[in-house]
């Protein structure tokens, strides 16, 4: 983590993710942060009393493909240092989706109300970071074209169970030509805390998809018929795992609309 | 490439690949060298007048991917030191394959009385390496299961020409199931000298190939429905340019029955 001598490349990308986390701050970008401050890592949170938070640990440590730790905080405290200088995790989402008892309840764009003192946040590697490195290799990604959210469905992969959570695997598609799957496979490779390769390419029902052009989350895209549709495990897995374990609160953020660092995607890279 | 110093792991392997190169220089071996000396890089042979020399290097340069060179002879010489200490390729090889005029003729066990002193040979890398790489990582090869040659098939893929060099490309191909299939392409990719990643997954159709169960070269093995066949560039590539190019005579090993060398394998990976 770097803390200081950062070069003008690096100024100029903290300054973006500063006034960009202002406006979602002050309400004024409530929408996706899909294109956003591409060089940037965004992350998918999930907030939890601290007493659920040993159990989570365990899951996400089970499940490093789909559920890849980038940032923890203390408990009660909504600052996340190591991912931003001013992050604070009540505010800086642009929309919040509060679990009760497991079930999905209020959609919220801030969360200080809410806030309690043992809660402790998970923030876990996106998508997001291996579109903007497959661009960068030059591949062309459907729902960035298409202006979409990208498709996600929930598999029939089963997760590892982490203490009082488990639950099957949400994975995100995106079609592509072969040769383009082949180099797409390479590049994602690089970046395990970005879910890294994908976990299936190919016939969907292999994981228990049966309609390609109705995801469970996200908008439907063109899959053409000389396409492959390539799924990666997805951040949202955990709000599965949440339905299932029940806790009697939990936030995280609306899929999608994620949480911008101030770290660069190629720091997750392996090589 | 070493030459000294040798571990007593290296010098079991050197032992293995003399003691079958003087089986296959006497002829006790004359069928498949697959399965053998299975860490040793074996290699596709080409060779030629002086005169297509050049021609078919700058064909290998500018189609890395299906003829990556691992080695050239100097003119008229039979030794090839830097893969193997005593090669001589007059008599080195199991069965070659002679072309007269860009069509094939005879085949024969050794070339002694067809050699001429202008005659440079090519050694190309093959998929018996990153093969031998695929089983070390766990997966389970068709092919090596049956106990069948590999599948080859001629397909619409153009190679870049190279002089009067040119043809679309052979690709040998293997099923898996996706998981395996996506594992098979980062253990491949490693390997560049060895044809690297696969150029196509899936739909054969796409690369111009009707019948999955009719191979134009080796033998048909079993691909299961929940199993995309995955296709890499294959070494009998240059074959398909010999028939184009129409040399006046050419020699090479005919498919499956190659240039066993003392290099490792692991020798060619660039990770």
């Amino acid at each position: 983590m770097q803390t200081g001598g950062y070069s003008d490349f690096k100024n100029g990308l903290l300054e973006q993710a500063t006034s960009l986390r202002a406006r979602i701050r002050s309400g004024d970008h409530t929408a996706t942060t899909s294109g956003l401050a591409q060089s940037l890592i965004q992350g998918n949170v999930v907030i939890l009393p601290a007493d659920w938070a040993a159990d989570f640990l365990l899951y996400c440590q089970s499940n490093p493909v789909a559920c890849p730790v980038i940032g923890i905080s203390q408990p009660g405290d909504p600052a996340l240092p190591e991912l931003g200088r001013d992050i604070d995790i009540r505010t800086d989402i642009p929309e919040y989706q509060v679990f009760r008892n497991g079930e999905r309840a209020e959609k919220v764009n801030d969360i200080q109300s809410l806030w309690q003192g043992d809660f402790v946040t998970f923030v876990l590697g996106c998508s997001f970071s291996f579109e903007d490195a497959l661009i960068r290799s030059g591949l062309s990604i459907r729902n960035v074209e298409e202006g979409a959210n990208v498709s996600m469905f929930r598999s029939n992969l089963a997760t590892k169970p982490g203490g009082r959570f488990q639950g099957n695997m949400v994975v995100s598609m995106r079609p592509f030509i072969s040769a383009d799957a082949i180099r797409a496979i390479q590049v994602t490779t690089r970046l395990p805390k970005a879910h890294g390769a994908p976990v299936h390419i190919g016939n969907p029902e292999l994981i228990g998809i049966r309609d390609i052009s109705a995801p469970d989350f996200g908008d439907p895209v063109t899959v053409r018929s000389d396409e492959l549709p390539v799924f990666w495990a997805c951040g949202v897995t955990p709000q599965i795992a949440l339905e299932n374990a029940r806790p009697p609160i939990a936030i995280t953020h609306v899929p999608g609309k994620m949480l911008l660092t101030e770290r660069l995607n190629e720091e997750l890279a392996v090589l």
